[in-house]
């Protein structure tokens, strides 16, 4: 091989990612320290070129996807992230100066969530480019947040805007011609690069009932919820919060409520609890909205501003 | 996507092969519980189609070598496995027929090894098939055997027999035809379902100074563990165990010596300690076999039986 060689990419850009528990990657495995009166979380995701990322991306941004997919998760359970493994299968045309750029992307991630590389493993393809995260963290024993307990009558919460994600992918794809060249690049830069809620997934530690990550689409993830705790939700539309870049959008095109409340990739919170649940939220740093109410029959219910209903099944949604 | 699609494959495939802290795949993170006294050991390891397995392969058997690298990084290391995260990136292929199979192979491992499954991901690819699992184990507080540890004048031993790894990927790319069938499909057999010397390596604890498992070649592996101590190695050619096959492989081919010293994928153990070492691993199942002694000058030499020496560096092993 050309370049540094797969031992040289180890000491010289792997290597200087780790901390405790790494052997300075002198080994073939890592210690996961625990701590007492605390359980350890695992929680992974693959990412495939071409498939959850572009072809071209500046690796800065493949890196900073690949660990903040896995955070979400991490937030979505109460947990806080200690570290992680990282698996890569690449293909030849991934050369040295992409490598040193994708680690560099991890270096500035690492700092940013106080995480550090544990271990991991690569290899070569002859296919896309491939990644694995697997991110640990601690949560205290009993405490950790699950998507089973949403209970009837329930508030149905999310944070920040939602379907921003899905139609930065529609933007990056050039799908959203009309709109303002920067909203574009907002929406876009919300699917590259997602925000995962760390400090509110531990502030919803013993307040909220449920808790997931809105990575299937927000219909979809409260189907989840409400799926597992044998009930079912009511969502107003209108209720739902909007970045300025989606209001913009749909009001080009109104069809794009079916993206917003049925793509994925917004990396928001969805979580459940009582009414004034989101008044103990707010030093969070990220803005809590009521969207709707856990109910008694399974399924989910949109209810739109003129009192039409979309309903969801399984497969995703659809008018009813 | 016809058949199960990715919920259907998880509900119907994956949630039966899970465990302790794994909430059925409820959730997208599942917990891992340590115990009092131990360190939780991490291993990852990917395979790729094509790359690490052949493409038509028995499903099962994929199976098997992913788990089974795993186990032998654990074995290494001292480790007792428990379980495990899986993701796979699968093209549209790899059907429910295959993936079924995949999963019957998991159950055969994990009932082998004592694990089960606690989390993963599924995503789809347009390439090659590709799998990451990453293993944890427990293993008591600073008993973890580590690669750093050897000391000058120890002795160098190797479980099982070396080369048949290597062997079998060339007898399975036929270019072993002259030898005996039986033994052809033996040495292929050796290649695709290695063998984790996990008692080996629990019993190692405690009494060797430092272990590594041989996949990158029994020479670039002792590399590892001297470059470590800043010391080398003197390996006696004649010592190094060798299988039916292989010595009837080297019978028919003596410069198949460089591929028994340098190729890869034996996944037995190399460990160096005290001369009389091997007399407290009699009943770990195992062969164990002295080959050399820790030297002063930092480099491995292999010595041939006429006296003749293979010298070894970074890159691989060159004659002197």
């Amino acid at each position: 091989m050309l370049g540094k060689g797969e031992f040289g990419r180890i000491r010289d850009l792997l290597a200087p990612l780790t901390g405790r528990g790494a052997f300075d990657l002198e080994d073939d495995a890592g210690v996961l320290s625990g701590k007492p009166g605390h359980e350890i979380v695992v929680t992974t995701d693959t990412i495939v070129a071409g498939v959850h990322f572009f072809n071209g991306e500046p690796p800065e941004d493949v890196a900073a996807k690949l660990l903040r997919v896995n955070l979400s998760d991490l937030a979505a359970m109460g947990t806080n992230p200690i570290c992680y493994t990282l698996n890569w299968s690449l293909p030849s045309s991934y050369n040295d100066e992409w490598v040193t750029s994708f680690c560099a992307g991890l270096k500035v991630q690492q700092e940013i969530f106080g995480i550090h590389l544990l271990g991991g493993d690569s290899t070569s393809t002859p296919g896309p480019a491939c990644f694995t995260a697997t991110l640990f963290g601690l949560v205290p024993r009993g405490q950790i947040l699950r998507r089973a307990g949403s209970k009837l009558g329930e508030t149905i919460f999310v944070s920040g805007t939602i379907g921003d994600g899905a139609l930065g992918l529609l933007a990056a794809q050039g799908m959203l011609a009309d709109l303002d060249k920067v909203l574009v690049q907002n929406l876009i830069r919300r699917y590259r690069i997602p925000e995962p809620r760390i400090r509110l997934g531990l502030a919803l530690r013993g307040r909220a009932s449920a808790a997931a990550d809105i990575s299937d689409g927000l219909l979809a993830d409260i189907g989840h919820l409400t799926e597992i705790a044998g009930l079912g939700a009511e969502i107003k539309m209108s209720e739902i919060p909007l970045s300025y870049g989606a209001r913009n959008a749909l009001a080009e095109n109104s069809e794009l409520w079916q993206v917003i409340v049925g793509g994925g990739d917004d990396y928001e919170l969805v979580f459940t609890g009582e009414s004034d649940l989101a008044d103990s939220l707010f030093n969070t740093g990220v803005n809590v909205t009521a969207i709707g109410k856990i109910t008694a029959e399974p399924r989910v219910r949109l209810v739109g501003a003129n009192g039409t209903v979309m309903q969801v099944n399984k497969e995703g949604y659809c008018h009813s």
